[in-house]
């Protein structure tokens, strides 16, 4: 029986920077994938890799009882399940969608629920850990869902990570768990930042300070992966700055419904904001020291050609 | 030379919580070490340890000429080396000040040149690494000043520490590096409490939550030091909600000064100013948790008996 279920392909409804990476990761497993993306670009490096193209979600659940929808937000999210040709046309009774998106925990709890009545089962299952571990399949994922779901997407979720964190029997606590960790990803990106303009205001060497946070008490996972960027004066995205304006949204909006205030978040928000605002949105997110640079006329090391 | 230079007596003054971890790793080392501290229980934990305990600061002085300043702040610094028995009043010529409390770069600065008026030489040398590091000998030195100085202080130094980082040829760059690093460290410290009480009000398990978050691109060193605290509901200090009121002022007039915004880490201070206004400040700096507790509700872990 699982047998069965493993042998049937896996669809992946998104193939930017993290589902193009998962859509290797799943190939390279041996499994068949079939994929869809608006962007033209993204579909021939998947069908390059292997990967079957599908016309739209619709035509992709058709084929597939496991979905991961890997889209930007909740509007994406909606759209390629519910809108017109949309997956949730065409997949059959106890197939799954496996959610990967960042959404608010209220938004992914009543998802689940739609697709409940559908007969879809629904794995609510973000995930953390950038481009890098989307391409290795070693990605974090915070899920929660039926026991069923995982069942059926066991291989799959296999194939993509390092670590499956299960959180609950029905979505809504994989959204919360990921919600939690935007708050601190954040954060400490705009701290980053912050303390970087700093250390180059008080006439530190970038380099140093950089060398000198990693081996003391104030480094992050964040600190670590983003002041390169900065150091090597590349902005190239990796992960834009709008992507902050949205999840740390997602954040606050958090927060006021349940409610707490989150004041250190806010004010990391307000940064992102203020990025977006100076156009650099589309750009890297390390772009927020630019912020920085506006507002104190500091140097920041240049791209070497 | 050298040689001689190495079996003269080391002094701490200050043996608290760093300075009495910093004193034992001296001596470890086989340093004749002498301390003061105007707590009577520190000395006297310095003195079983084999320390030998100096009436005043003056008193010490005359008897080394490396002497490390482990003291709370700047006025503290101050009193101990220019106040009444105050050690330059005993200090010769060409003899190591070693100073290891947090201070504005800029006051570092001027110290530096007012020891050098008495033909003392500074080394800007905070630390970072907390009490369980200065008990092991393993801080990282954030430091800056004349290489005559590192030459006399060289055996102490790589008694109490795992890395030297050395920043330039006077006082001042060390406490800029610093002043960086407590940006970082407080603002992780206030993002980890309220990233912990977010998950604790969206229903997700604290212990879950920890060990998601240490698994994923939201950690830092800060939230994995500090939330197992909070995690046991044990707020005993070990470093206090005060000492990041006093880090963060001075991480704020240095942006003032300089002049340059720093809207994170004043949202941070707030939480700690709030801590403390709540009669937190003498407990872990953990205990900024219960000012989201206190505007949101929230239960906390429970000391285990």
């Amino acid at each position: 029986m699982n047998d069965a279920v493993n042998t049937r392909p896996i669809g992946v409804i998104g193939l930017g920077s993290m589902g193009g990476g998962m859509a290797l990761s799943l190939l390279r497993a041996g499994l068949t994938v079939h994929g869809c993306d608006l962007n033209p670009d993204n579909l021939k490096a998947f069908t390059d890799a292997g990967g079957i193209a599908a016309a739209s979600p619709a035509a992709l659940a058709a084929a597939c009882d496991v979905v991961f929808i890997v889209v930007v937000n909740a509007a994406q999210t909606e759209a390629v399940l519910f809108g017109e040709s949309g997956a949730v046309e065409t997949m059959t009774s106890d197939s799954v969608v496996v959610s990967c998106a960042t959404l608010g925990a209220e938004f992914a709890e009543k998802l689940g629920a739609r697709l409940a009545e559908h007969q879809v089962l629904m794995l609510d299952a973000p995930i953390s850990g950038g481009k890098a571990k989307a391409h290795s399949g070693e990605l974090t994922v915070m899920s929660s869902g039926p026991e069923r779901a995982y069942e059926k997407a066991g291989a799959a979720l296999d194939a993509i990570s390092e670590t499956v964190f299960r959180l609950g029997d029905r979505a809504g606590k994989g959204s919360a768990m990921k919600t939690v960790n935007q708050l601190l990803a954040g954060v400490h990106i705009a701290a980053a930042m912050e303390a970087m303009a700093l250390g180059i205001k008080s006439g530190l060497d970038p380099e140093v300070v950089y060398e000198v946070v990693c081996n003391s008490a104030g480094r992050s996972w964040m600190f670590e992966n983003r002041v390169p960027r900065v150091l090597s004066g590349d902005y190239t995205p990796t992960s834009m700055v709008n992507i902050f304006v949205k999840d740390l949204g997602i954040v606050l909006d958090a927060g006021k419904g349940l409610p707490m205030p989150l004041p250190v978040a806010a004010a990391a928000h307000q940064q992102f904001i203020a990025a977006s605002g100076m156009g650099e949105g589309a750009n890297d997110d390390s772009s927020v020291i630019k912020v920085y640079q506006a507002t104190s006329g500091i140097d920041l090391p240049q791209k070497k050609d």
